[in-house]
């Protein structure tokens, strides 16, 4: 399969394809459809590029998985912010995009707005302004930033032999959501609340020969990549790379490989570093403390096939990716999830 | 009442107000909040500031006012073109925000691509990138444009004695809400397709002392200028600024002023000449095919108090502008808005 047919397979990345053919392409453009975790424009700057993203909240807060109008906000800016890093820029503005329930009052909707000054302050940015209207609840924001023209992020351009290193552990993401969900009691003990690894990507864009984050999963983010790159990625130890709600939650009866499939992402950096510099690379990360996960290796198949592979065996992410869609509820997936990592698992 | 007191009277304005403090401000921001309807940011090119700017429709969609999905990509780039221009600024990119409901099928949703396709071809610019979704049906899109630091055009800066221009006659926007609902036969005789005044601004800003799209409709526009710049607007002749399908609608029965005084914008440019500039300004306009309308002038005063006059009766704006937040559904706004305006007539 070319690296289309491979992009084809997921139905997203199809459509967004097709609309692409359709739609006349900015000259300001440097990057290419599906390339880069946020867009990359040339206006003109000597050195830098302009890094441009934008994303929503909306079914995340309407089915009551984000309650909380301070998280809502934290939220609305993380997802942004996140993609703002995955391509190594420094985010320089926020424009923000609201779209209140009429049905929440003033001192939530400046909960809201708390939430998200918060994550500016966190992440050293700020508003530039935004778009405010009332129905049913949108949260985002449109992030803006710049990076140097050298060290641009992109999700393609790893090599066979790489390592698949995360910012941090994997599986939070989905596993908040079972908690919120069955354990709401443990969310004291397992908060979920994640930063965007802005100061983490000004090192890693050093040395890294890809990056995308694992804004909808650490098992997604992979497939993303092996299509782009047209490679095979195996994970060599899954319990190495999961978050301790991860490993808690199993203790339940899930395998934690569920937790790394789910689409609620975790918003850590997936990216690749070359063998050669992963000397140089952990110990810069070390010595600013940071902590990187080692999660797995780039070859160019395995066993004659390109994919995601867990142990050396292939994994079904376009199942696992096309799921979410072809479920009619969240219980109906959560259920075909851990059917598909058990069924997985046991064969 | 001073500017701030003047804009707290306007309860979306008051809201924004009370969120800016909260928020840390970029410091790229180069504008004030609520005086461009772009974000202008100095990202450090020589001559040219960053303007950006973002906007969705989802209302009109939800409410059946948008059906035809080429309308609605062509509206959804045009919402954003038009405060691009309204600055002074070229397009240089669209970055897509969709959510797309769960009932279009796949021909619908490529028929708002072309339209998005088409409104990027007549205003020549492209397509960045975007974000999709599926949930309840939001189009829009986050525009960036450049702008020569010299020729920014703000909302804020007219001074007495300007002349209040618009790029074309107003109160198409209302009068295309009218018409759909009530005479939809009418549609191919009197079409809405409102393009972004992008090359009209490029001469506009070499002569106006500010500038505001009509996105909002006519009387909305004029209350947020008057209120920005602490004067007296003083609107002439109303029939002589009306869209002939305003005029058309007036035989039905409905004064005109009612359609100057809704929400549903025409994305008209209204702008302030002063007068010893007029002749040049109209010169170059007409030059270049534009037929700029005439539509008042600006006094520190009228009769001791600022707002919006029209026959130098102070008209009232205020309720106009409220009026939709303050009625429970589209039908109960339009009969609102017609007795407001019939009662300022008549009184």
């Amino acid at each position: 399969m070319s690296v289309n047919e491979m992009m084809n397979e997921i139905s997203e990345m199809a459509l967004i394809s097709k609309f692409a053919k359709i739609l006349p392409r900015s000259p300001y453009s440097v990057n290419q459809t599906h390339t880069s975790d946020s867009e990359i424009l040339d206006v003109g700057l000597d050195t830098n590029y302009l890094a441009v993203t934008t994303d929503i909240i909306s079914e995340e807060i309407t089915e009551g998985l984000y309650s909380d109008p301070h998280f809502m906000g934290w939220m609305a800016m993380v997802v942004n912010l996140s993609d703002i890093a995955a391509v190594g820029a420094k985010p320089i503005g926020m424009l923000l995009s609201m779209t209140v329930s009429p049905d929440w009052d003033k001192d939530f909707i400046e909960k809201i707005i708390q939430g998200m000054a918060e994550a500016c302050h966190v992440h050293e940015c700020g508003s530039i302004g935004g778009d405010y209207n009332t129905g049913v609840p949108a949260l985002g924001a449109t992030a803006l930033g710049l990076v140097d023209k050298n060290s641009v992020m992109k999700r393609i351009g790893m090599n066979p032999g790489d390592l698949v290193y995360l910012t941090g552990p994997a599986g939070l993401g989905n596993a908040f959501v079972a908690i919120k969900l069955l354990f709401p009691d443990l969310l004291d003990k397992y908060p979920f609340k994640p930063m965007a690894r802005i100061k983490e990507a000004t090192i890693i864009s050093k040395y890294a020969t890809s990056c995308m984050d694992t804004s909808d999963g650490f098992i997604f983010t992979v497939d993303s990549l092996f299509r782009l790159n047209s490679v095979a990625i195996n994970i060599d130890a899954i319990d190495s790379i999961c978050h301790p709600a991860v490993m808690m939650m199993a203790e339940f009866g899930t395998p934690p490989l569920t937790f790394l499939s789910g689409i609620h992402g975790e918003f850590e950096l997936c990216f690749t570093i070359p063998p050669e510099k992963e000397d140089a690379f952990l110990n810069e990360m070390h010595s600013n403390h940071f902590s990187p996960v080692k999660a797995g290796t780039v070859y160019p198949e395995i066993n004659s096939r390109k994919g995601v592979f867990i142990n050396k065996k292939l994994f079904p992410s376009t199942e696992a990716r096309n799921l979410w869609e072809n479920s009619t509820s969240a219980s109906e997936y959560s259920m075909n999830l851990l059917k598909l990592s058990s069924d997985f698992l046991t064969s």
